[in-house]
């Protein structure tokens, strides 16, 4: 998919969420647990309440690798599940891979050709030649970690290097390297008054955004100060959402939930112009 | 496995060699292909061939990955293999994982309860509360990320930080968190010349050192510097050892460059009085 492709997504639907498939098994609902494959139904069910509110899903992959072989299925079964009923849906592997070049490219492989995700979220550490495989697939992102949503963004991110914080060396470094156009940016909602300068540097690229609701992000706060002219924001909610009732009505709730951030992007997105006529 | 336990193994061995089990199905032996799991049946061979003259193999996770499920099989099947017929090895799943705190819980819990590895190799970017939850589990060892064998490393790892390199940074720092016994770090073959300063930052602590061999590194050099008390090292070779020959006789090749190191490893040894008597 291309960002041009997100991009008019976001304005058919007017949202810019993503739904975080984080799907622990001791939360979702008991009646699913006597299925074969719980965490597939579940998603599959998620998927079809909400998926005409969002612009994107994002498993993360730690959620599936816990269950051995049997969560590798689940979610092989839930990003095909995903590709073949709702295409215009853009696909995020929240797998924070990385790793020297050779390595990488079997990494970029498993993600972008065996599963067919439209994109993977990436760690700066070993730097250009850990990312730059990834960013060789054509209409393919990759989404490097900058500034994350927990308290440890404080322990080595946000530390000055050369005059400047971490996390800012990594956007502008990232730039300079090859296909950098396939370069989105994670960034978390509890640091709102940081995207000003993040904008600075990255005035148009796709940020993902995880930390709303949850983790104590105000959706406001982060739109005020990182909507781009593109919008170029994609918000994540994970718990929020998925967990919204662990009933029989888990997905009536959770499209309740979604529905509440969808109507209030639509606010944000007309009240700053965001939407074409 | 504790350290002691891994110490001892070396003692016992002569050796601090770690095999790493990057199969590659474009250059493994071609009479392996027709079996019904190419790639645990070439890892058998090299694991029959070589256990008495390493420690340690480290399976890199993306090359598992790269064939999904079949993959992820061929990955459980080798650490099966491995725990139940030679349980003395130090086994290390080289994952670079690293997320927030509850899903890095997840990803422990995948590693260390149920493939059953020994260790596992985590990402610092995201800070104190992206790796405690892997330092939680007793007796399982978590190798951070300090400087890497590549080109990237000079991106980000070796930038001043407020007076000091990021790898520097990340050692230090990462000696405060909880239970950071269960530390080990990685440090590429190709810096030798580092590993004087980071010993005198992390006297003891077990360095996996990548990049002897294919990519440059000399092991004369990094046990010049780096050799602890406690040996501390564990050397890593994957492509010189297993890719020794592509023929039928790949086993046989592969144990004669093993046994390369090993002497080359008793010889240190020898020589730096690190052996008991």
């Amino acid at each position: 998919m291309t960002t041009q492709q997100l991009y008019e997504q976001i304005q058919k639907k007017k949202s810019f969420l993503c739904i975080g498939l984080d799907v622990d098994l001791n939360k979702i609902p008991s009646h699913l647990l006597e299925l074969e494959d719980p965490i597939f139904e579940f998603n599959k069910a998620i998927i079809d309440a909400t998926h005409d509110l969002c612009v994107s899903y994002k498993p993360n992959t730690a959620f599936y690798e816990v269950y051995g072989i049997k969560g590798w299925q689940s979610l092989q079964k839930t990003i095909n599940y995903i590709n073949e009923k709702y295409p215009e849906i853009f696909t995020i592997a929240d797998a924070k891979r990385g790793d020297i070049g050779n390595t990488s490219t079997m990494y970029a492989k498993a993600f972008f050709e065996d599963l067919q995700f439209d994109s993977v979220t990436v760690a700066p550490y070993m730097g250009k030649d850990s990312v730059e495989p990834f960013l060789a697939f054509e209409n393919k992102h990759t989404i490097l970690l900058a500034l994350t949503s927990n308290e440890g963004a404080f322990d080595f991110q946000t530390k000055n290097v050369d005059g400047k914080e971490l996390y800012k060396q990594v956007l502008e470094t990232s730039k300079s390297w090859k296909n950098s156009e396939n370069l989105m940016y994670v960034v978390g909602a509890t640091k709102a008054e940081y995207f000003t300068e993040i904008r600075k540097i990255v005035p148009t690229s796709f940020l993902l955004v995880p930390g709303v609701g949850a983790q104590g992000g105000s959706l406001a706060e982060v739109c005020k100060y990182g909507l781009a002219e593109n919008v170029g924001l994609l918000i994540n909610s994970s718990r929020g959402i998925i967990y919204a009732s662990n009933g029989t009505d888990f997905e009536e709730k959770a499209r309740e939930e979604a529905l509440k951030l969808q109507m209030e992007m639509e606010t944000i997105l007309v009240s700053s112009s965001k939407l074409k006529v």
